[in-house]
């Protein structure tokens, strides 16, 4: 990228639009434009062919608005440069069409939405920052949050597709039987939900994002899409869920988060992150029951809070006796080992 | 006030009487015992005026029993004086007989519940001062939520004005024809609510008794007030909540708190307030969703989680491109720019 | 203690055994391993007597699954060898089999449970370790809920003794008329239930246990148990919890922590750890109300969160005038006064 990079210096709007793009890359920890710029067709492949086009258009005004307010609010450049104010934003901007009724007043909705993820990023990031530890997507999770749940006390903001509030019932039993073709494009469908989107062919463009820019972070995607999968079908999980992907996305992003990006990924690394996956299934499952009664999803809750249980221990997880210190870049230096 | 102050100083129950009527003005962030005396006289007459006297004499109860308990607790002087540890107490002395049965057990309850809220002043306190920002209202908050929420498992704990348990549903819509004055009361009870009053004389009263020590606090309280209402109506809130002021209490104070008191108010700060503003509405919403299915009120946890987020990210609002850094009386110096 | 330890030193084995065996007794703040030998004996005797000798299993393989993870994540010597790696990760044993059906689904459950416990312990302790405060039961807590929601959406995973979800609603008029006897066996289950166990022996063998590390802990649980209780009746919470020792055993452990372990037992800690009892009685009430609608128990939040409000103000409760620092082995010293 050493020729992008000078370009990005000198002209402002390539600058912004490389800044742009690694936003999109970010929400999958990868600070690299080309893979964000696939991520972004990723989205709106997925959302054409779910006939869901403001979707796609939410993410990117998302991330444009999110960005923007960044900029406003005079953050730190190098931060910025990252693209670490973009990709919360463009969760917010790629939820609130996914849930609410598409007209003028949703829109409105969405541009304070992005805005006010810009101003949790920062404010989440300040209270994290002090044990070393990313906000990773919980800026994007508490403010769709209060979108989704002030939208019920609000008429003029229609609830498309939130389920019922309702009184969590033990899973009854699911006859379950997928062909090895259906079990993949869940799979894929993992990966792909991680931006609200349920589309195996969105699950694969994705993955080839992630393969440009880090191998470890495409195998990790994969893998994680398969043992959550797989785990959730053994426990007997709800099929629905299980055949839209529901119970990948936030494993998906555990794995990359704690097998390469914040560990040197090997042996116990990758035990780690096995662990720490299935635990993201687990609490899946728990936030899925206990947000049940005031009718909202999960988003990314279950990755954020698994993941920051899994790196606040500052584990050492190096496998010779000889120890390294974890680098003072976990914070901002969301670079995977490629 | 400079004859008071040596006064104070002097006779150890002029200073007691100082520190607790500047507790009373602290609800609203304003350090001074006139302002307080002029609140607390707002509280009387509205909770005369609603037929509930107990309200007024539970909230100087709350005071006295949390400014006594934090002075047994051997707190820091200053803070101290600043009535820091009296307006938290003083609102859970308010809450208390606003929703309970009035009766022995209730004051009873009222009083561990005062005492309470002092410790939980110093414990969040303590945790928010590592991140340079208040407690705010939190300690009442959260105190009160275990006191309302214990009542249901206390039969002596009589339940007079809960809302009654149930699962959220989208609003419905709502006719709303509301002549101007019945507007202007309705956003009038909007200043009152801060302290669990609906009475539009208490609201000017209280508008007074900042305009006092602040004209800014003053001004933004009541533009608050009007856009916290009118989006409320634009968006299709519920009718009687509206009237209520229910959406104006937790929006006028973290205008003050956003435009006036943590930063210095100009055009940049005001926009930021505005954005806070508009978030705390839309907060509020999203927590009388949340809390519904456990049937307590959100007290004025919309203005404290608002006002967090909107602190912590310490954002750069002086408009010139030179940089003045943030005081670090952030915390404890309390004082609105007058 | 001297040849014991002496002796540990030199084995392996014996080194770990002691290790484990202080685990036990940490729950309670007892680093002593004869104390943690009986508690393991009043939770066999506690669980057989209950037909349900899982119980007991389980509270053994989460110690030894616990410790066993704490050891391959490298965790600090000291702190292991003061079994506090052991304590959350046994009460995370003893739950899952107590709520869920005892198959070989539910230990696989409990195994994993169990390991997350310890990455969950690790993690609250960095982040409370910054206010000088110790993560107390909450890794046990927090896991365990993720274990009993998740289990919901899981078919394998049989729910036994979850209370059916439900909206919380006021409690009705309880006759109460219990003899002399019953009220003492229902104290005493208030201090067994600390292992989710209700038998008043085991209660007895744990204040035996408590007895040889620390008379004051001993005293002060069973005051706790005999407040927690009277208070409970006295405010009218309904009969069956009360008789279970529902109401006392967070109540204990509250007591045990402010009075003794992180406090010097004086006249002033005294009061000051009552005040705590009965917060720690109105929480349980609170959380009793809060969790009804997702169907999950409160475990021992209502210590932690009462103990952490209580700790969090350091507190100056030293009765002369004479200001002593509190020590800095507040966190890791979890030793009682004797």
């Amino acid at each position: 990228m050493k020729f992008a990079d000078t370009a990005a210096e000198r002209n402002p709007l390539l600058r912004f639009t490389d800044l742009t793009l690694r936003g999109a890359g970010q929400v999958m920890f990868m600070n690299n434009p080309v893979t964000g710029l696939l991520i972004l067709a990723a989205v709106v492949w997925g959302a054409v062919a779910e006939d869901l086009p403001q979707v796609a258009i939410g993410a990117v005004v998302g991330l444009l608005v999110g960005t923007l307010t960044a900029m406003a609010l005079k953050v730190d450049r190098d931060t910025l440069r990252q693209g670490m104010y973009g990709f919360s934003p463009l969760l917010t901007g790629a939820a609130v069409p996914t849930f609410l009724d598409n007209d003028a007043w949703m829109w409105g909705y969405l541009v304070i939405g992005a805005a006010t993820t810009t101003v949790v990023t920062l404010a989440v990031s300040n209270v994290f920052t002090t044990w070393g530890v990313p906000a990773l997507t919980f800026p994007f999770v508490l403010t769709s949050w209060f979108l989704m749940l002030g939208a019920y006390q609000f008429h003029k903001i229609g609830i498309s597709s939130l389920s019922t509030p309702a009184l969590p019932q033990p899973a009854g039993a699911t006859s379950f039987d997928m062909s090895f073709p259906e079990l993949a494009t869940s799979m894929l469908k993992g990966v792909s939900q991680v931006f609200l989107i349920g589309d195996w062919v969105s699950g694969l463009i994705i993955l080839v994002a992630l393969a440009i820019n880090s191998r470890w972070a495409a195998i990790l995607a994969a893998a994680a899409a398969v043992v959550a999968t797989l785990l959730a079908i053994a426990l007997g999980a709800h099929s629905t869920a299980i055949e839209s992907g529901l119970f990948g996305f936030s494993a998906v992003l555990t794995a990359i988060a704690l097998g390469c990006v914040f560990n040197v990924p090997n042996w116990r690394a990758m035990l780690y992150a096995l662990l720490g996956t299935v635990v993201t299934v687990v609490i899946q499952a728990a936030l899925d029951t206990a947000l049940a009664p005031i009718g909202v999803p999960t988003f990314t809750a279950p990755f954020v809070f698994a993941t920051w249980l899994f790196l606040l221990p500052k584990a050492d997880l190096v496998p010779t006796p000889h120890h390294k210190p974890i680098a003072d870049g976990v914070v901002s230096g969301r670079e995977a080992t490629s």
